[in-house]
């Protein structure tokens, strides 16, 4: 099995580079190449099992499409993206990327032709939604989004169900939770503090929580996305229908629960790292936010997430601090 | 005040400009001016009180949209497009002419800035729901279409939100129900025989109906449709919010309703020259289509329809029939 990931200089591209090279197969099937593409170059993963190849291209570019595809990939795992402040920032460059780059990414899969069908697994975004929201999202709940990075996610959306209907291609679109624990550096991002305020006070170090605890949130591990990933690659495609875009499952809980967590699993010293500094402008921005979705279908079709924030604190020691909290 | 109609050569198209040339006026100011744009040459309207120019080209070829939108005009009417039947058949013409050039002409308003930023009328379709559905379609309910040219609208549609949002234009995409009566010979599009079997026996003429009386769909008047985009055009953009795009109102009624309305209206003589020749095709086609909306923000929002199959067969013998019954 050949495999392309778009965007693998990513965190999660990073992630499921990883997971392929550790795990040598896709589905039952053997790997024999991946392709590792970002605007930045990747790092293939350490003793993969399989050749991999790494280049840095914009994949938006004219001909960067046809090329990437060229070798017929089985699966792409397309999650290159400008994510959500730059997209808002630069109108063009998020335009360009995310719709015009998807959009090519697909055209050049329908170019090749000769029965070529690959499985697309692409990355959306609970962003594709806008508030006000239920207190739940259901399945059938309408993308108005509320940024130019959620539109262009939910044309993405559109493109996929009906390059795949079309039988251009067989797609899986899939909308993330927000990563907790991101690893890494703090990040800018307003949504960073819902990491920050475990990793960092699980490495010894302070972090500043923006919002009140009463704020409730959406998330996944980076292992669960990984996770995601991998069901979308080799999941039947009969089973999941017309509609090829799944909100992922999560889970809902608090800023107070998240701390609560903390407790369980770091202790007081860990806790007491976190200090208060309430922040109006990141209130009113994760105000606008998602809180709670109803992802039966996607839990239907097998996908699967973390039942409690232990469990996500659990995967972050395990996966990010080799199993020492600091 | 100076409007753009593209796609003015189309039945709702011309439909427009004679309303525009009979009313003179345009949310109580007067009209200076009216740009008719369709890729076949449309005709001005009879005693229009205003300047007419018509112009035939495809509005999608390059620097066409922006050589429509340096006149800047103050309301655009974006009723171009390929239709549902042509736009599966063609791929490539359904998505230049109805993302590309929907875009285009986004962008074109874009680059005339200077505080430039019209109303932008465009008209949508209920072809962006797919489905399954539930008995009555909400307005939260989401937008999976099983057409492409379902995708191009919907795409169309989050285009209009975000460039609304930023501020670009000041956007409005109404979903039109299907329009009945529809005047004009009978048209082989799958849905032709709603209007078939009202304007042919009303006509002294015979009609095919292919499907069951109790086939339920949605419908309006060509004169609601007229009144919907002048009240789109019109309304308070503050008062619509960030959804910019609505289910217009219409009537859900039945095959064997609408048959009951015509005997009310045309008697029995009418209704005979309806000939039942059942289509398996058309049964199957039909039977994914939707049948009711519940177009409760429309509604709320001032947007009217008729509220019974007599009245939407009262407008058409009023409007196209010179109130004569054959």
């Amino acid at each position: 099995m050949n495999i392309l990931i778009l965007g693998a200089a990513g965190m999660v591209g990073r992630k499921l580079g990883e997971r392929l090279a550790r795990d040598g197969h896709l589905g039952g099937v053997a790997i024999t190449r991946v392709v590792l593409q970002d605007v930045v170059m990747p790092a293939a993963p350490a003793a993969a099992p399989f050749p991999v190849e790494c280049g840095a291209a914009d994949f938006a570019a004219p001909g960067a499409a046809a090329a990437l595809v060229a070798a017929r990939p089985d699966v792409i795992f397309h999650l290159a993206a400008i994510v959500s402040g730059e997209a808002e920032a630069d109108f063009d460059k998020g335009y360009r990327i995310n719709l015009d780059g998807t959009r090519l990414l697909f055209d050049a899969i329908r170019a090749v032709g000769d029965g070529y069908r690959p499985r697309v697994v692409f990355t959306s975004s609970i962003a594709v939604f806008g508030a006000p929201f239920p207190e739940a999202i259901g399945d059938d709940f309408f993308t108005t989004p509320l940024t130019s990075y959620g539109t262009q996610k939910a044309i993405g959306e559109l493109l996929l169900a009906d390059y795949t209907r079309r039988g251009i291609f067989d797609g899986i679109g899939i909308r993330l939770p927000t990563i907790c624990v991101r690893p890494g550096a703090p990040n800018k991002a307003a949504s960073g503090f819902f990491s920050n305020i475990c990793r960092e006070p699980l490495a010894g170090k302070e972090a500043v929580l923006p919002v009140d605890e009463d704020v409730m949130h959406w998330h996944a591990s980076p292992r669960a996305a990984i996770g995601f990933l991998l069901h979308a690659a080799t999941i039947d495609g009969a089973r999941v229908g017309p509609r090829r875009n799944l909100t992922m499952p999560g889970l809902a809980c608090t800023v107070g629960e998240q701390i609560a967590a903390l407790r369980r699993i770091g202790g007081d010293k860990v806790v007491r790292r976190i200090r208060r500094e309430p922040d109006a402008l990141i209130q009113r921005i994760v105000a606008g936010w998602p809180r709670k979705f109803d992802a039966r279908r996607a839990t239907e079709l097998g996908f699967v997430a973390e039942a409690s924030f232990d469990e996500i604190l659990r995967v972050h020691v395990k996966d990010e601090l080799g199993g020492v909290i600091a």
